[in-house]
């Protein structure tokens, strides 16, 4: 098998002294952090759509780069980004890859057509995987966005044909999902939204968001899928409203549906940041509520409003990712899928490789801070310690539902202002200590 | 009784040709929109805090007008300004009023005193009801907020003493709603939030919230109270993440602990677009959850990041709110509480009037706009046709629960390509009716 | 020459009580308005990329309508164009038409060539505008943004034969703009500006940027240009920032360089909303500064933070942009060119004229409420009023340089405390006079 | 004179080793970085109104802490005040600070008395300045925003008595800040913008501010002043529109205004990230223009849209500031102002200290990346490396004005295309490098 990538080895592990671009400085995958090695915690996968389908285009300039590998025709070229996806996952240690349908295969001519070009790239994927027996899918998914076809949405289509049609070709996404061997399958719900409310029927629309969802786990569980359905909230864009705005609306979707026993989150950075909360806050919801599930890696800009999907590399936002992910007792199914891209300009090759370097080093430090976080004990110790009154007294008794509106109002008479009770919240010390344990590592 | 407002009479009606600045142009009380009157369906309410209350405070400058209406002590100047929002009420044709605890009377030293000092303001307000028996509360609250000893949250305290503050406070609040006739009783949960996610333990704060406020219901169901309780969502301001993010995040977290019996929402258009969302767009959430219920009418401003809780004059906004309240049945407790400010500059006593005169004939206009765009039919029927797949065939199968999956692949894959059967969403069209709507009254 | 909208006449003004889609309700091309027909107030253009080529496309998904009007090579696609756009100008009494290079022909292998292709189907347009005497160019303009070559820049590229490549092809785009009569040439950086400070060098950008200015000056005056020039303000997008940030910030830009005397501004709703001023902000800057010329009417959603570029169909915005440019004298070389385009889900060919009727009844509806504020004179008195102090006195003393620190200090000494003097600044009674103005047209 | 900050002793630099809440773990005063020490790189100023002054009000509650010292009358806490910061900059090695006039000592009655209560409280500062002759006015300020005289604007009032007062104010202002010694004079716009375009006469009120500046130049100029006046930009808050938008703006109006010789840029972070920009975006603005001044340091966030005054904790932020600073050859006149306040919630005193050891260790940690930045050389070599081509040939003739667009054409054209001489951009590798640096101090 010809190389694609060359003059460009296997990236080594060289340590933070270490000037050259080539070389990770953080990442060491088989070093141990919180009981497992690097490449247990984190488990980073490679995203198809954006490392080998993406080519620089944005909506005022087309493609810089070329992501044909040389072939020619699709299906040449499918396989030549297999090929080249696993060279890649190789030389960057990457042990996980994640796809939509139409990244693996493009559509052909019909729906039958489109499936067998799955079956033959499918069956091509899985024979690299036995001769590659660590490279493993993390999840799959549908493209049911970028067809005009779904202009309107999928699963929330007005039109029933175009329901009926995103149905048969999730089907079909999960049963090659499930023959990969992969642990999870994700919805993003790119036009499961609306662009004005003076044409659309939002009851209507949820409703069968909700039916759609209900018979994709019954067929998969059908066909002996026993992972996790992971739904990835985004406020907005491509569409106006994305029903799906963030962790808590989906949640709460999830529950008035009765999905939540088999569903949870892939959150991901940028729609976080894009919803106004941090990273660290979509991932604290889903934790609290018992969904944690994967995460798309990546960075958004905070002063821009669009889907930057930058490769991440703010120290602090992957420490405060890791500290979320560690407290939820590290992945099961999931795990960090870079859902990132090198930027328009950065449209050479090695581009890719200073990319996922970048990002994997980025939370090889994530971790190494958050485990030291909690080894350090200071920040957990004064969350502690500042809710210690609801472990006794009159703190105990609201919890266990014992004390009444009369109970309450005769203690606070009794007891005069509370104020004095009162401590600070010490931001600026927290902050602080987060400082010196990242810049004492 | 001394007359606050000299120089100004009762405003009345003269019609759109006026000149007039202390006419209304478009309110006229018992013209009769949608089989009801103006006053029927639009429900106004003056809101204490703001209107008695306000006074052009900024954080960064001092107040520029004052509200003490010729008083000198706390008491005093809490009877004077019952008095002047009864003449206010009069003068401008409001029916209801809402109020915190502390807007009607100020804390004294202690609770019980100031608990006192509620006893004999509402007592008082009793009387003047008497007096003017058409003038009637649409809902009450309590501010717990506002006092240092919420810095860190009520419901949400760190601090147990500070909740059980709170509940008797609340327990108050509820008595003096009842008291004088409310049928609505407003949570607005100004610090219940977080400032950092390195202090906070979410998952017991969010906890502790829903103890309070099955509490609050258990306690208010027992004295008599059979209105609506409101959560009032806004997703951030004061602290940077507040819990009551927006519509369907209150929503998940009401069904999530059985609490969505008793609440419903009220909903601010300046909190709406705070969260990103359009102003209909959560007015639509939650119509369509069936938790409509009251309205905090203000407007901000989109290219600002704060609650400008300016008075509504903005149209379009007040004709698509009044839209989904219309398709909603109109208000049964709830009703249209302006939550909204003049301006710091506006701050001139005549400068109340102008403002809420401006705000209620922006609300006439949208009244009459959203019965119109019903009678016209254009874009509800528009929508009907858009989903009318659904009623037949495929859609009906699906809706029906009998399609499955595989029916859908099949039915996918025989259909061929669907996008033939696509209809453009005519949004242009769509907004340009709406314009002709509006300019041809 | 065959018909490309079949089935669609000449659009008739038909008044607003019509409830016909397909005629205008409030333009009336030869109504006139403050001394001039609608027409020559409001100088519409047709944008050659959005209506000629946008399919629909996002950066989720491919387009969703042709726009090749059933042609197959490049220039024969262009040549249609061309005659599609006359059909669509003379159907919707449109008299002018604006144009990037590569919109009315696309690049061939090389810049001989692709010029060469300009030539031609200029020469095509230039005898259709021969038929077609009242159609005109409003302005042209060079993409320089789209071809991967301008991925870092044009004027501002690292690389100086990437700028001799903008040169050349500008100089074109100049050439023919003055050969088809255009009174106007547009720059909009479109990648004028930087993805990250840590590989950019501003400060070489900018003055490489004012180079490329005054070399495209010095030549089109050479070859008889004798219209206006434009620089299109936008914040961000695609880059991360553009250096045409804003008018304030290109006004400060032009003096720097002593570009001013050859630039006026051409105005985006969108870019406006973009940058956080509203569209009459920017219209007001670029009035005070003398630099007021043409204007792309569109509309963005401030609830989004990318260009959405949306048919305007908010009369209160068109209301105060038209004005500003009445305020301005009207327009002399510029116009109101609609940089919009029909949504993604507006894919059929008819909504083009939904879209265009749309757009032009709001700003007729703008002109008209413009006219009537004028007329009207409540506000305007107002703002005279507001600052009539500065016409006498102490006011009139320090406009003319009289007034010295020391003496207004003795001023302010001996006037006691000013606060009694102030009036109130009436936002809501003034926005309560913009609503009675619009809803009593 | 008594200790304010009981049983908290001066700070000790201890090493990012230690574990002291109450020590240094970066800033080492006496360290030399880049050829100077650690505390004549950063020049660290206390801010007067948020240290001396404020108290945790917010917009939604009423002060959570008590900044009276002890004292009693104004004029008794005033000097309260200059004791407790002459304490906190010595038990925090700080040897700057900044004032507001209307921080040192409230107004009185009327002008006069409060100019004599200025004159006392300056005194006394005098004298301990003379005790403590290592403490230093980086700037001082006029507050002239406050006030409800100044509702409507100071220099850019409606009305002209109101100018003249604010006049008369910034003329002490200026009188106290040579008296102390102080390098620097800043203006903030707080309240020169507008509420609403509907009542502004926009031109006017810009002249008027020319005006004023032009005043207090000559007079400071006149009683000694050699110093930098500075204008501290901010895009809105409280205003809708603040005219001094950003450091563009800025510039753009001090050149038009032909004040450019006498002001540079006091760039706040906070402010930068409100108007969309980075803290490091408007620095370099600055530098690139000769603008460059002094900094408010401090962080927003940036998923709120206010001004949050935090302290600045993330170290990302403060070494590219410090790069910049580092760039433009270090201050000054100018330093690193704590425009911070501690959150309401951080309410007792030692959050004081907590806060500003954050700040100073975050800032001692920015210079020392900067500084590594610089010596590492790998990202200034590749800017150097990607604008080679401006040195010599083409690029060469375009700098020096040699080429015309003519001959560029004829380059282009000779040339064939330019997008195989394109470099990347490479952002991604710079961010890793940048992290790299960080992470190997």
């Amino acid at each position: 098998m010809s190389e694609f990538f060359t003059g460009i080895s296997k990236i080594p592990f060289e340590g933070k002294a270490s000037n050259n671009p080539m070389a990770f400085k953080y990442y060491n995958p088989d070093e141990v952090v919180g009981g497992k090695t690097m490449r247990e915690q984190l488990k980073f996968a490679l995203s198809w759509w954006h490392t080998m389908g993406g080519d620089g285009t944005d909506m005022f300039g087309v493609g810089t780069t070329n992501k044909k590998f040389g072939g020619t025709d699709p299906m040449d070229i499918a396989k030549r980004k297999v090929n080249a996806a696993f060279e890649l996952m190789d030389k960057l240690s990457i042990d996980y890859f994640c796809f939509h349908d139409r990244d693996l295969a493009p559509e052909a001519d019909n729906l039958k057509e489109t499936n067998q070009r799955l079956d033959e790239i499918t069956e091509y994927i899985a024979q690299m995987m036995q001769l590659n027996p660590d490279k493993k899918v993390l999840w799959g998914t549908a493209n049911c966005f970028g067809n005009p076809r779904y202009m309107h949405g999928a699963g929330t289509a007005p039109n029933a044909d175009v329901f009926a049609f995103a149905a048969a070709q999730i089907k079909k996404a999960i049963e090659i999902t499930v023959k990969l061997g992969g642990k999870g399958y994700v919805f993003w719900g790119g036009r499961e939204g609306y662009e004005t409310l003076l044409n659309t029927n939002m009851g209507l629309e949820l409703d069968n968001m909700a039916r759609l969802l209900h018979m994709a786990v019954d067929y998969a569980r059908s066909i002996g899928f026993t992972g996790d359905f992971y739904i990835e909230p985004k406020p907005k864009e491509p569409t106006k409203h994305q029903y799906d705005f963030d962790t808590a609306t989906v949640i709460g979707f999830l529950r008035k549906y009765n999905l939540d026993k088999d569903f949870k989150m892939n959150i991901e950075a940028n729609h976080a940041t894009l919803a106004q909360h941090t990273f660290q806050h979509e991932l604290r919801v889903a934790r609290e509520n018992g969904f944690f599930g994967s995460i798309d890696a990546n960075q958004g800009d905070t002063l821009l409003g669009w889907d930057t999907d930058q490769f991440p590399t703010n120290t602090y936002d992957a420490a405060l990712c890791m500290y979320e992910v560690l407290k939820a007792g590290g992945f099961t199914n999931g795990g960090l899928n870079f859902d990132s891209k090198a930027r328009r300009g950065s449209f050479e090759m090695e581009d890719i490789f200073h990319s996922y370097i970048a990002g994997m080093d980025t939370f090889a430090l994530g971790l190494k801070i958050a485990q030291k976080m909690i080894d350090d004990g200071r920040i957990d110790q004064f969350v502690a310690d500042r809710y210690a009154s609801w472990n006794t007294g009159i703190g105990a008794d609201i919890i266990s539902g014992k004390a009444t509106m009369a109970d309450l109002e005769a203690y606070a008479l009794s007891k005069g202002d509370v104020t004095a009770s009162l401590k600070s919240g010490r931001q600026e010390l927290l902050e602080s200590i987060l400082n010196n344990i990242m810049f004492n590592l």
